[in-house]
């Protein structure tokens, strides 16, 4: 069974020193292990002077990821960047050079993917024109596709710039993965790494309700394409509670035309939910035809093995795991 | 078949003028319709100067209650104070005058509900002595549990003090009914009602999240009732991803000694999630002996007939119905 993983991340072994470029604080960087025993294929990714997750070379190295792949049996696989990269919250021409120097890097890696890699560029989302001369200047290039957080500071999905740049991807057909970032009630959620575990899918939901009552899908081409990782968050177990309040309430409906569940048929999601149950759920509310396997590979809270959940599930017949697993990225990107 | 409804809210039709008595804003009260027509059993519901919610009759009149339960075939109710009420910022001496002058006000509907209606206290949270003393007072005088506010400012459920006053709980056999309020990233979801369709579960999920990891149930009594409200937010939807993080990342697992699934038995959750679907997941990851009906009567998003969801499930037995409908309720409030 053909098997293309959607949701994976690089960070590319050397780079331009940025806070040295632009001064500012807490860019990313890797500190490489300076052992030379078993660390070398390690590193610290450190925002600023703050250790932020220890990675390893599946990361920057094209080879390990191949291995890794093989040994999991993931045909081909999408990468995209580390969402600390996107640079949201700086000076646009800092952002635009930021998402440039990884748009090529993303590339290179891509080139010793043996066609088995592809990429996700990433846009500086806080200026439309910029976003959208990067993201055709990606395609051109080779991108699949693009990466956007789902918020620009205080702009949810519903802002008027993130909108228009979603019509100029749909224009072009550059299909959109939109990925949780910058998480909310960071105060509220410091411990036991709950920004990961509540704050990224609380902001997933946020991004498609905001999205939905915000009248995006009915002003938006039906044509766009657009994935939300992780499931969508906590999307689609809150449905229920999103509809009885759009029905309920006359303040609950935003500019939406149709109640939510009317726009399940406009976006898909990944299935990286760790737990069978909940995928059951997502095939319920979104059908096989809207979902496509994401592991969230090589990062601690990544499915292992890749593809597993899918796999092994219980309940989903032959024909779904095929379309989840490798069928509907294929369409979704053109592989 | 006999059906309790565990969440549902009150607002006494009079009180004393707490902003006067107090000073300080956004005190809530009651502005009743000056109308004779027939809006005499409508009011809006205000924050200070703010409008808050429309409400009827039923939050404060015994009677009206009553027949729209006989209505829709309940039983029995629990009574509870809107969140607004809980007033957990102000100082304790406020506070604690509006927990005593609102229980008070819950006993008063009680009687008049004809031994259908029963009452959970409200205490002022931010105080642990005084809300260990103000429990047992209602108690004494007839409460059968008491609900809480999911957070006080910063502090989530893994609070030392707050982990004190769940064994007070405990202890003295007082069950517990956590609701969310005071919603996360409001400055993000203030369009559309989004605090009540992101931010609340949300909320909730942080509570039990948080309770777990940082090792409240590793410390509170086995005997401890708790029940969290809307489904448990969307805890049960992203157990998996909570689990796969306390798998792979040491900084994930807190203080709990166990993988969060291990703690499922140590609490319960409402049925209000308003989806099939949603229902079924829950008595999947919880069983059917940890559910109990919850409708959120009287207010514009709680389940419009009561008790339709659970009554009408393709998918349940008519055990697990009558254990989620009455059953469990009955022997968590010894009703």
């Amino acid at each position: 069974m053909r098997v293309i993983d959607i949701h994976s991340h690089f960070f590319p072994k050397n780079w331009e020193n940025l806070a040295k470029k632009f001064g500012g604080e807490d860019w990313p960087w890797l500190r490489h292990s300076t052992q030379k025993c078993n660390d070398y294929n390690k590193a610290m990714l450190m925002q600023g002077c703050r250790e932020f997750r220890p990675i390893y070379a599946a990361c920057w190295d094209a080879n390990v990821r191949l291995e890794e792949m093989d040994r999991d049996g993931v045909d081909q696989q999408i990468i995209s960047a580390t969402p600390i990269l996107f640079a949201y919250e700086r000076p646009v021409k800092q952002a635009l050079y930021c998402a440039q120097l990884f748009n090529d890097a993303a590339l290179e890696i891509c080139v010793q993917g043996q066609e088995r890699l592809f990429a996700l560029a990433q846009v500086p989302l806080q200026d439309l024109d910029a976003s959208c001369q990067e993201v055709s200047r990606a395609k051109a290039n080779g991108h699949v596709g693009v990466q956007i957080g789902n918020h620009v500071g205080l702009k949810n999905m519903d802002d008027e710039a993130v909108l228009d740049f979603l019509q100029h991807c749909s224009d072009q057909d550059i299909p959109v993965f939109v990925h949780p970032w910058d998480m909310m009630a960071q105060e509220r959620t410091a411990n036991y790494m709950m920004g990961w575990t509540v704050g990224m899918p609380a902001e997933t939901q946020l991004s498609i309700v905001s999205m939905i009552l915000g009248g995006g899908f009915d002003r938006l081409s039906k044509n766009l394409k657009i994935c939300f990782a992780h499931g969508g968050g906590s999307f689609a177990f809150l449905l229920g509670r999103l509809e009885n309040a759009w029905i309920h309430r006359d303040i609950a409906r935003g500019k939406s035309q149709h109640p939510p569940s009317h726009y399940l048929d406009r976006f898909y999601l990944d299935s990286a939910v760790f737990d069978h149950d909940a995928l059951d759920l997502l095939v319920k509310k979104m059908g096989s035809d809207r979902l496509m396997f994401g592991s969230d590979y090589p990062f601690p809270l990544g499915e292992q093995p890749m593809g597993h959940l899918v796999d092994t599930s219980p309940s989903l017949d032959r024909h779904s795991k095929q379309q989840i697993l490798a069928e509907n990225a294929a369409h979704f990107f053109t592989l």
